[in-house]
């Protein structure tokens, strides 16, 4: 008997595999699916069945490829939806594996035909109920992605779907949802990676309305959608193009990825350490730090641009992978040596001016910090202190509010740690810009060294 | 953050690595720890700590060579032991993992002096608890390490830390014991590899108790206790010898294999698959399938012998970690090139017969069956039917009835499978019977097949 | 810089990835070519082309795929040949890689167009010939492939090629040839896995004439061609059909497999251990040993069956993929659970006599041994020995003389140690022989054992 | 049958693993000896004998670890020397190899009592020589390791061990140095990284002198002699401490790094990329790049202090690796999540500038560069042509010129590339220069770019 979470970092997606008996299921799949194919294997199983518990928007489910890699029948919910694979899932509906039993629970809320699945244990007592996007460890699932008008509804739904169907299974049932702390699917979800109905029932917030009204009050707001979320919608309709079928990615010379950058439809993506970034990047780059990959790349690589990207010199086989999961598909290739043979070739460099905070503090010396841009969330000023004099610009919002930043005097830019500072700086660059200076440490170095000069809270 | 759980497969041991922030905590690590050391690398951590649950009779615990590796403190229940490492642990002594924090809390029964440990998570909310012998999926731990005379003593304590403090921290906890099922430190163990205080509460059958008394008197039995449990227990008082030190098997020739062979303190351990040592196998072999290697390796492995392994042919790196694991350290070598070498070079070999059920269904032909051997337990007889005419002798008491097995005509041996039966089979080889036949497929296959002559329950 | 010789077990193929300045360039792939794509990327390499020595007919060439993951070029020998892909190789043609360069030189004879292709080091020294089928360490190619009636032609070629295009290059210069000892593409290829020009010219006995009419004479005899090498042909001049859409081979459950089994065309090919397949197998399969897979598979699977495979019940990776370097695409699935699962399900099974060395002898007695079988080749007899009074039939012609086969007492099959026994046995056991039994150890041990009915040479 | 070439990257060494017939050799092994017997295990090899060509100065070599993991025997050249283990090798001792056989052949002059040693083939044909460091691919041995009298008596020692033992050996013999293009104990060592008596006595410089006496003269020159290579010699005279004895380094919290490096006796050893150390590095730290680690580590790291290293942030497994090889065994631990938690907690940081070549052509903008330091080789100034103006002192001298350097104006740094320069410029800020600038590109990207100022040749 195997039960196992397969995280995809950056995304905090989870999809699980569950088998008995020489039998596997696949619960919310992810696109590269060889992981799933892998262990199946290891444990000497076949994977008959894939189960999605709902059309996914920030992710690309990989049941096609899987159905094709082992001929598992694909079953999905959203049956009112028309896809074009799989068949329809229905309230009561159940698979065996092995002794196991699962059974499907409709869900309905963070979309409308969502569905939960139940897994029973060997002696057929209810013991993990797979939720998807319906209820996380300390959140539920966001109910915006039908629009405005429609959330009190789906709130409504979500609520039935919650505290009708899931709580009333015991306090003692394992709660495995489809996301985990950082994704963009829930406001607020906590670190639990596994959690229980009775543990979520105790200190959920969302959980603690004695009503109906004010738990769609609550829930009813509106959250970011990354533009990326609307072909993904598409994809996961159809199925994606298997990733066999994908041209991978060319190891370009210099004078290769000369050529391709200086074509109008695409975008050098850097995805090194911003320390590397800061000392030498390809003129135009955006820059991306490896862990913010899906949050900012989701907001700032166009959909319709090739990748072209920077990262050591080898095979950036990780980054390439976790584009895929959004379905940027179209990347050219990688810079073969990185910027090392970039500059040994005598092609261009920008560099981005870094400060550490003690540098800062120096240079201010008691003066007036008029140009500090400060990067973070609204919740993050709320939580961390806001820096007396900056101005501030979520980063989501940089790019429609340029014309707010003064392009004379340097421009010091503060985020949690520096790293999306350098994602801004990238911006600002790319748009001319040439005034931007990074705070290393962010504020929390400028906290940590206590310089006096800004009020950190 | 990390949270994992290690199986060591056959001793259907868990150990788990708990880590945040940079730092790990590994609870019950297994004598080989580079599992350990590898995951807190991959996720950037230094392990810091050690926590031992109680003095393991069953498995060799790593602790040790853990501190050796990573400079970790190593905590240890049982702080009456007269132990050559680590300081004891205390009622209430704290541990902080990044934003986690672990609690001990004093859970004797099992032994004297057992700890769980209950995590909180990053909220501060109690999460899971590590219960390591005290509380099972479907089970609780022994109670009769300490003689007969102390079972009372010991029941009555482990219900006072069952129920009044496990199970009072909420059915939302989830519960992460020692072992899973197949372990010979529970009697009935389910197959939920993790599950909660509100399941167990539901349907373990230990917990269903109304009063201590009735507990006392349920769990108050001698289980088994294969010889190895003794060395184990010394082992694990001083700590085990670094793997690193113990010189590896070596990969015998022909030449060598039989010269070591021929001394009075070694003992072949053939671990090759049943049908293949039914075909060939050195004289004298003691037969161990894999999956079977710790608990009939653990009963008939003569404690003072030398082990020559016989597998495949290439170096049995798992049986040898396994091996290890439960003590046997001094694994002369292996028979490089297994038998097809030996064959080869014209060595005797040995066969044992087998018979599949449908030609032992045409053997008899109506015959009475005077001489079935039936080595199954008295839990299997009961559940899946007797064989009408059987001698009934379970494996674990084979040696020492052998006076009642007949030497004439054809012996027809049954497992559950087969393999037993052939492990059962090389025992009465190496005592000089030569009629012995293991019936393959064993009652299983017989009801599958639905031979007439022999009632199956 | 890189220069690695990939080897394909059991097709004893050799295949070769040289690399400098991030390109490389691979000779000969084989079908499975990731291990070419993973060896380029750790070494941060580009593979830009793709270098034929001749259109191969015993192994399958990954060009095409190689082509589809990596934009490579493809470059051909064979130009007269109507090809579905690449771009004709002409003399003198060379190729930069990185510091490195190579040259195409015509070495016709094995087949018609064949080129090898001459490596020259950074300094521009020839340093290395990559051989393809013309010149073997110890042998040269066959030059039957066009028939008898073409055979002085193209050995005469083959002579050209060798003596006045090959070993003029100087002794000093390493030769990597296509194949190395064991394959079917030369008759007694020595174990040299890299050759010089100075040590074959010393050593290999082709090279020892002194005239073209001699050589002409020594090379010019018809070898076993397989009938799956037709098959191949075929394959390699279109370009064999991507692995990655080949359905993978299913997980059969015991219900499963006997279905599929009782199809007409459906053959089950047991690749487990010869003493495994004698205790029990499914009744009518083919055995064939692991490393006996590509000689024996490649005589006995008939082209037009779907394979279902036994093994130890696992995925059988291993097996397939060598299958798949073989054009046998059709592989059905494994049996789940092999013989075990088999064998409790009730299903009926067979099993093969087999006999030790002493067991044999002491069944003989000392009476004649009328009905021992040996099918080792006549090379083996010449070297080893002859049995005294054993009939003689090599394996490769057991199907086509099974008449001759009495029928009646036991028959006992010598090979040189047991395996190629147990694949006659199988034959013999499908075709309804139920006498044959396998004598373990073989000439070996008999040899060995020094048993003294039979005179071993 | 296996032969396989390991290298050691960074240091070009290359060591051998040789085996036939269950059994196998090692030929100079290195420290870490984990390959070897995964390699051995793999192809189901017992390792019996471990023989080394001479002792070495700039690697540790592995011997006693593996005799203790393996049982092999050791046999050393340099018999005169007390060894503390192993047994003295003496011209003409063989060693079977399965049915391979390999002799030793006395080959002095690199050192005192080196041995090569000849492989024959299955045929008895001498197939390969294992050199050690008497002839390499285009070079042969340094002789100046007993200091500059002794260097005509080692150099005549030389040219009679390869002219009259390897030569004659017979041209198509194929050649197994012990180092490749790299290394330290070779001038100018070719890419070739297998070769052949043949090819070397065509192309090898050192090969073309027709007289014992040109040749003494030709080869007679003192190397540089990194301050490791002493004690090098001591622990490969005694046998290095096993590597499992020696503590793995710590994962450091930004603390405890501050607290060691606090301490008088330790160095921090930044092994990141150049761009990183110079936007921000842990002020004192000496930054070697990974490519150079053996080089420059050998060079700059005092043999007397404890490493702490700093790297992207996890377990900087390559370079301790590395470093223990060549007996840097005292490294107390790493910066645990690197610089970026290292600014995060506050903590002051460093950077060095660092400029493109176009930036410095536009800064210099026609003024005479009269800051230009050039820390290239004086065989790269004579292949790749001076830079006007530059000051020249190589990289290894620098410590000790440092007051030819100028403190005021900014000083730009040029190597081939910038990562020497890097180097170079961490050694000036540690010894308080504020001023070094690194030229990134280096003489490459000046040279492509085409900057006026400067003739480059």
């Amino acid at each position: 008997m195997i039960f196992e979470q397969v995280e995809s970092y950056g995304l905090a997606h989870y999809s699980y595999i569950v088998g008995d008996g020489g039998e596997a299921v696949i619960i919310d799949p992810r696109r590269d699916v060889g992981v799933y194919v892998e262990r199946a294997r290891q444990n000497d199983m076949q994977i008959v069945s894939v189960l999605e518990t709902h059309r996914n928007e920030d992710v690309l489910v990989g049941s096609v490829e899987l159905q094709r890699l082992t001929g598992a029948e694909i079953w999905r919910a959203e049956s009112q939806l028309d896809y074009g694979y799989g068949e329809p899932v229905e309230e009561g509906d159940t698979w065996q594996v092995g002794q196991l039993k699962i059974e499907a629970i409709s869900t309905p809320g963070h979309t409308p035909g969502a569905f939960s699945y139940l897994l029973f244990d060997a002696e057929g007592q209810p013991w993990i109920i797979f939720t998807g996007d319906a209820l996380f460890a300390g959140d539920v699932g966001r109910v915006d992605f039908l629009g405005e008008s429609k959330i009190p509804e789906m709130a409504g739904q979500l609520y039935d779907s919650v505290f009708d169907k899931i709580l009333p299974l015991g306090d003692g049932v394992m709660v495995c949802p489809a996301h985990g702390s950082g994704s963009a699917c829930g406001a607020d979800i906590a670190e639990r990676r596994i959690t229980t109905v009775g543990l979520e029932k105790k200190v959920n917030p969302r959980l603690q309305h004695s009503d109906r009204a004010s738990f769609v009050r609550d829930v009813g707001q509106v959250l970011k959608k990354p533009p990326y979320f609307t072909r993904m919608e598409e994809y996961n309709k159809e199925g994606a193009p298997p990733l066999s079928e994908i041209p991978p990615p060319r190891a370009c010379s210099v004078a290769e990825f000369a050529r391709e950058l200086a074509r109008d439809d695409t975008i050098v993506v850097d995805v090194r350490s911003e320390l590397e970034f800061a000392s030498s990047h390809v003129p135009g780059s955006l820059f991306l730090f490896k862990g913010g990959l899906e949050d900012f790349g989701g907001l700032f690589i166009p959909l319709d641009r090739k990748v072209l990207l920077v990262d050591s010199g080898g095979y950036p086989g990780d980054p390439v992978t976790r584009l895929y999961r959004m379905g940027f598909d179209d990347i050219t290739g990688y810079l073969r040596g990185g910027t090392f043979e970039w500059q040994n070739a005598g092609q261009p460099v920008q560099s981005t001016d870094s400060v550490s905070v003690q540098d800062l503090c120096r240079r201010l010396d008691g003066a007036e910090p008029s140009h500090l841009l400060d990067i973070r969330e609204e919740e993050e000023l709320a939580e961390q202190g806001a820096i007396e004099g900056a101005h501030h610009i979520p980063i989501a919002e940089i790019r429609d509010r340029m014309n707010e930043i003064p392009t004379d005097d340097p421009l010091y830019i503060f985020c949690g740690s520096g790293r999306r500072s350098m994602v801004a700086a990238s911006l600002l660059q790319k748009a001319s810009f040439d005034n931007a200076a990074v705070v290393l440490g962010g504020i929390q170095g400028w906290s940590s060294a206590a310089c006096p000069i800004v009020d950190a809270g």
